[in-house]
């Protein structure tokens, strides 16, 4: 649901298809890649909306995982979104399933059923699903499913490793194989251990709650005579929201051995799913097998130890699948409010939270979460959120690239096509060159040789006996553009006779703008043409000094949603850029040695703040 | 309760007072505004987590209503900070109320009861608090809702106008009279009202849900004959709480005559008293009041009209209370989610957010909403989510303050001394003179004689024959607690014989940094000391180019929580300082006439996003 919301914020406001020539509108006003990623949260808010009947939970889910840019506007539209999202689900499904149109029953795709307090549980008329004995025990929860979610993650990022190596190299038949054997796998698994190592219950004839449909229909008997069930059948053979369901309320026993088998398998098949070329979900598997882990807890403190101050078995089995699930994911405060909504139970707020958190911690002390892992093995440049401990003394200066390439407001743009052709940089800085004080504008004649000899690292051996000063920041997208629409005017002509072009025109070809070699334009060969960029060239970019500390420069970018970010000295003069590569963790790792040892300045920075 | 929470946020991390001299810790490492301006927010959510037991609703509202300033790592503390509150309320309560300890039954100091189905609203088996054709009514009561808030603050703004002018200015006596007044006019309405135009009605048998006590408590009898009650008294004569729920949930009847009797009394009293001089909320009166005009629509509905189709008076009474109490403070998703999370009902999500929003966008038609009423009547230069329309063509130089006061990395301490009794600046741009393409140093002496001519303006209008190089920012309260220290050097030594300050001495009299009169000392009237502040002052604060348009200014200040902003040109030189005051919405609205008419290029910035 996250994944298909995400790609329908992205798609349906381009009001175009790449796919489909056809579909092709003449609103381009959100073709920007800001509108799309603000979309895109807003898609996959409005997807965990939807799947857990979540909206607010959708919303901080966005924000946590999802975005590495945040905006205030944003947070008020993401929650319109699914809020919408919500209530449209909610409208239909209650109208199809239970034919009751214009009522709200059925607020999400998955339904946890409702908490209801049994006799033994009412202390003075009021209900009592835990107490304050019971968060210590939810800690010890957390901690030990924080270390699961950490060997989980452990296993899958090797076996994702492997299958980087060995399957997806390979020809899809392969990838189509390697599902069919864990299909294979799964089912016979889910038999064998049904058939030799279920244990037969009788089916406690009250039923729990009026969400569960009858109960005789989702238990299983499956070889058990009538009146009783397989527990460990029940479990594998019904769909995994019913198998959470059972394990939320079902009043009847799971043996501990059918429950620690079940956790087992489980575990092993949901860790060799995820990763294979199936849309498999993690957060329903995870929730099942924690959910397995909190049921054999429960039944374990009740029936081994025999400590029964009232337990309700029910906020164990959920505690348990929020502890495993977080361990995998570390998920804080989203999955905190994503359970507290799809129970609709807000008194599970705190015992949920500390347990999610133990949970984080104590996986994070083995490894990081499983989304970001697999972020990593992409290589995606996804920004966390603060920079690793101990950056303040590194600075700007450190971590820019300085493989600048340059151009001039008006270049020639033979050179620029062989600029275009030899680098692939998405912007480049304008700049004009000056020895300092000479405020005079060159001829264009003079900005050619300047181009002929420009040569950055010269520049920085020669001493800097001239300025680059910083005009402005110029797209690769935006050359190619212009070039391909021949705006561009003759030497000897006068600058006012290059064409002009206009938004719509500029950005007809988003998001897949031109490949420079793909320019059959004989022109562009041709060294009397010149380009003036100064239209549309972005002259106030956001811009740091050299000597910025590392943390500011991550806040202003990551704030701000920056793609480049040039670094300049007092004079105005660009020394490098600043890219989201050069901000990941791993980058900025290996840069740390260059930690300068000088005196740090960065605490007097703070009375700035 | 949000007002003393953000209080003791404040308060608390500094581990000191400056009432009490004894109370001081030497650790100061939160002694900063930034830090301050979080704990404040982390705060005021508590506040609102523990009155109405909405810890997110809490978090939300921090960031819709509080702060100015917002960054990811705060949603998280924030949220840490309302769930801990919430909780620690909870436990105690119960504890100490219910007298079980160990259990979480209230979850917050005010509690609107559970909006139970009675028989007639169940269909197939499920609750029905609402319908799909009641959402059209519900929009319709947020039309009115907004409509009736703006009367509100219109009358709540001129009353408080009146208030400054004559009752704040007059001796403490006058106040208290007035508040005093209020009270009685209050006491004597409520009697009379109930005496003379109070219906008896029979005192419902049956219970409507267990969170109310008995309900013979709540109901007032007050003259009327045993087995009836008052309905007016009953409003008036419980605490505001009890009325709420007397609204939500009691089934007994309220005579139309008596719901706009009370309404329209208790709407002028609390429009009154709001902003007299005594602690006096505006969420519970405005819910009470709305509650009131929501019952007196269902009433409506179902005795004079004849619609009923299960109508759900409880429903109503909170759909008018949320539409009164958001046409007031125009808040849209923090008050949807603490009106969810204090009903503990889910469901009224949807018709909650849209009548907030109708309610909000009614009533900002008219006027805005009463907390920024009383914040630009205080003066307080709070920024907005976002600048007004049609500023995008609107530049830094349109806004930026032009009357710069320099001074240089090495300053005669007179000069500065003199500089910071004849302005009021709170920063001060370090600057270097050049004549572009002088790099060199300047000896000290040089030094001194730019300071005594330097003159802004005046270099403003020399046509810039010498560059204002930007070196870096130094605040009042640095150089005032320099001086105090007697940091600085003299003529003839080294630049090194200065000595040395740590940030514990620099920042030890936050927030009270001492001011340049007090400063009894007479080395500073001495010309041939020389203060070197290169050491302290921030060489890397976040600049923008004079071109830039406001609202990227705008967001960027927002984002980043800034003080000042200088504005420099591609030289890097510094043309003007950006504050809080240059980006309020009045201020930019009079500088609006500065559009520049050049053809707007922020279309083509869009690309680079």
């Amino acid at each position: 649901m996250i994944h298909s919301g995400a790609i329908i914020g992205a798609g349906i406001p381009q009001f175009q298809s790449i796919t489909f020539k056809k579909l092709k509108s003449r609103y381009d006003f959100f073709r920007t890649d800001r509108d799309k990623r603000d979309f895109v949260s807003g898609g996959a808010a409005a997807g965990v909306a939807a799947a857990f009947g979540a909206p607010i939970g959708g919303v901080l889910f966005s924000l946590e995982e999802g975005c590495s840019f945040w905006n205030q506007k944003l947070t008020w539209r993401t929650f319109f979104c699914s809020m919408s999202a919500t209530f449209t689900l909610n409208f239909f499904l209650s109208g199809l399933d239970d034919n009751a149109w214009g009522s709200f029953y059925s607020p999400g795709l998955i339904n946890f059923g409702v908490f209801q307090c049994t006799e033994e549980h009412k202390t003075n008329g009021s209900c009592r699903l835990w107490t304050a004995i019971d968060l210590f025990i939810f800690i010890l929860m957390g901690l030990i499913g924080g270390l699961l979610g950490a060997i989980f993650n452990h296993l899958n990022k090797r076996l994702t490793i492997h299958r980087m190596k060995h399957v997806n190299t390979k020809h899809f038949r392969v990838k189509i194989l390697e599902a069919l054997l864990v299909a294979m796998v799964t089912t016979t698994v889910a038999f064998v251990a049904a058939m030799t190592l279920g244990n037969c219950k009788p089916v406690p004839t009250r039923l729990i709650n009026q969400t569960t449909p009858n109960i005789e229909d989702t238990v299983r008997t499956y070889f058990c005579k009538d009146g009783y069930y397989n527990d460990m059948a029940t479990l594998f053979f019904n769909s995994q929201e019913e198998a959470i369901k059972q394990l939320f309320h079902q009043e009847g026993q799971f043996s501990l051995q059918s429950l620690s088998i079940f956790f087992i398998c489980f575990f092993l098949l949901a860790c060799w799913t995820y990763g294979t070329q199936v849309p498999s979900g993690l957060f329903v598997p995870c929730l099942l097998c924690g959910a397995a882990y909190g049921r054999f807890v429960s039944t374990l403190l009740i029936n081994v130890i025999g400590y029964d101050k009232g337990i309700y078995s029910g906020t164990y089995s959920l505690i348990g699948a929020a502890a495993f699930l977080g361990g995998v994911v570390r998920m804080t405060i989203s999955l905190t409010v994503i359970l507290i909504e799809s129970t609709n139970e807000i008194s599970y707020g705190l015992p949920l939270m500390l347990t999610l958190m133990v949970a984080k911690w104590s996986g994070d002390f083995f490894n990081e979460g499983l989304y970001d892992i697999h972020i990593h093995l992409k290589g995606v440049p996804l920004l966390e959120w603060d920079t690793p401990e101990g950056m303040h003394k590194l600075l700007a200066r450190n971590i820019m690239s300085t493989d600048l390439q340059f151009i001039f407001s008006r270049t020639r743009v033979a050179v620029i096509q062989r600029l275009l052709k030899t680098t692939r940089h998405n912007a480049y800085p304008v700049v004009s060159i000056t020895n300092r004080g000479d405020v005079s504008n060159f001829s264009v004649n003079q900005n050619y040789d300047d181009n002929e000899e420009l040569d950055p690292t010269q520049i920085e051996q020669t001493g800097q006996v001239r300025v680059m000063k910083f005009e402005g920041l110029i797209l690769r997208s935006q050359l190619t553009t212009l070039l391909k629409n021949n705006i561009y005017y003759e030497e000897q002509s006068m600058v006012s006779s290059q064409p002009n072009i206009n938004y719509k025109t500029l950005t007809a070809d988003y998001p897949r703008y031109p490949d420079i070699v793909d320019i059959r334009n004989d022109d562009i060969n041709n060294m009397k043409f010149i380009l003036d960029v100064r239209p549309y060239m972005n002259t106030t970019p956001y811009i740091v000094y050299q000597d910025t500390p590392v943390p500011q420069v991550f806040h202003l970018f990551r704030s701000m949603g920056l793609r480049h970010l040039p670094v300049l000295d007092h004079y105005g003069q660009i020394h490098g850029i600043i890219t989201r590569h050069n901000l990941t963790h791993e980058f900025l790792e290996e840069r740390q040695h260059e930690l300068n040892e000088m005196e740090d300045l960065t605490l007097f920075r703070r009375m700035h703040e």
